[in-house]
């Protein structure tokens, strides 16, 4: 099974931290960007757990220059490039392209429901034929209970029927492993690289021959959820799974986003993490407490993180 | 019943039209905007109907002032601004209240699914603060089963108390007849104005005190709804509110927005009106010859629109 001609590895969809007007703050974003890349976490920014969504087209195309300004290496970063509207899915493309990054993932529209797997293809092509650059690498992004709008496995097929140089793989959050296993059979040979939509099932589609995954937890627990990647085939990688879900599992049972947030901004020593744009809400401080013991009370680390935050 | 503070009235989310390149064609929504108004109907521009979501804010933007500067008058235009981005949001209130439109229509964010009051609280209440403008008069935009976010009354209550004079009203989209009651038991005696989602329920919204309605089919089927609204205390009214259902239900068995456009192109004789944006798909020629067979046989027409659809 060959794998290696698409992504592979541990991506953390980047949280973004907002200054206190709700600005995105591309200093504290470039800080722990570099902490991920130190820890084997590659960059998958504007993911759902960045709050892309909620940031407009020029501010997501202002962060992305900035990180790549600052000297983070284009080739370690996944932007999300899917927005609702045709015309800003295709500028926010087309300049991550030109920025040289190696693919982008890309949510379908997804205000409309119930649409056809016509109008997904109609979608996913024309932003392909708009963007116009051999260099697209195309990663689709299913998240059904968030966007509401999946991707088959047909639509999967005819896509990459259509463009099979560009599109090249999936990040599936379905949650629904019987759908993540089915992917890596039908397309995994022809090189179509499957992301697990987090690290719970991580060694069972590398068991399967899928490429990795792409975590919201990557952004707190990196180096152990890269260190099962890496060792996937050692004796203790059931250990190492089940090591990587009892961290999940705290965070898990707060609202992720958020809780993801606190994490940065109590391990860091950097307080104005906490924020996230409307309508998301900050955790309150009885629930960041309750966070925080059941972390520490777990013997939960995130190393070198206060160093990183005081770098500039 | 006081409802003369806000608006009130028949509004139609005006479908947009694109060119062969999909690029939204200022020229022919103009001329359906001069037709609905000839048939006393106002125009919601940017609604769900009109593939706002599907356009950036630069497009929408970009419309609006085209529309103006053909000579629309502001105060019969209540664009969409709800947009996923807070920032979006507010660039599009921002310039439609500087443009001096009446009010504006306003989807939550609906990116994200499960989000608590406090969060859409505290978007609307960063749009009405960023905005900054006395003149914005804001309907709240409920329509759950596309969203999937929905406004509830406590929601409404919490937000006309912290903005008074600028919470005007809300277009129901839920399709739940005892939300739109309570709607306008709870609020309508403040002035709040509550448009029903269609004319399905009109009669039974302006007997209950509401405002009027905003409706998709306001596209084809204008004057008569428009009629039905200056009229309702008529002896006749359960009558036209019957004959409205009627062709109403024939654009139901097909998909809304492709059915009106179709529609358009037909009666209009202005073949280029089928197009949509993907995710929508058009309807097919069968489907188009299905529905304009039905509507023929009912005895449809679209009064001078062939005659509007000449001139420039």
């Amino acid at each position: 099974m060959d794998i290696t001609q698409g992504l592979s590895g541990v991506y953390s969809p980047v949280v973004t931290p907002f200054n206190a007007a709700l600005e995105p703050d591309a200093k504290r974003l470039i800080r722990h960007c570099k902490w991920l890349l130190a820890q084997d976490v590659g960059l998958a920014v504007f993911g759902t757990n960045s709050e892309a969504n909620s940031m407009s087209v020029s501010e997501k195309a202002g962060l992305l220059e900035a990180l790549l300004d600052a000297g983070i290496p284009a080739e370690r970063v996944m932007p999300g490039t899917g927005c609702c509207a045709l015309t800003d899915t295709v500028n926010l493309t087309r300049h991550a392209v030109e920025h040289g990054v190696p693919g982008v993932l890309m949510l379908p529209p997804f205000f409309y429901k119930g649409v056809s797997d016509d109008g997904l293809f109609a979608s996913y092509s024309e932003v392909i034929e708009r963007t116009g650059d051999d260099r697209l690498q195309l990663y689709l992004y299913h998240i059904p209970k968030v966007s509401q709008v999946g991707i088959s496995l047909a639509l999967i097929e005819r896509l990459m029927k259509a463009y099979p140089g560009t599109i090249a793989g999936v990040k599936d959050s379905s949650g629904d492993w019987n759908n993540t296993q089915s992917m890596i059979t039908e397309f995994g040979e022809e090189g179509f690289s499957v992301f697990a939509g987090s690290e719970a099932p991580l060694l069972a589609t590398l068991r399967a021959g899928g490429a990795g995954c792409i975590t919201a937890t990557g952004n707190i627990n990196p180096a152990p959820i890269a260190h099962l990647y890496s060792t996937w085939q050692e004796d203790d990688a059931d250990e190492q799974q089940a090591a990587l879900n009892s961290v999940r599992d705290i965070f898990q049972d707060f609202p992720m986003i958020p809780a993801l947030k606190a994490a940065v901004a109590y391990y860091g020593d950097d307080p104005d993490w906490i924020s996230v744009r409307p309508p998301l809400v900050a955790l309150t401080s009885i629930q960041q407490k309750s966070l925080i013991d059941r972390l520490n009370a777990h013997g939960f680390v995130m190393p070198d993180l206060r160093k990183w935050a005081e770098t500039d």
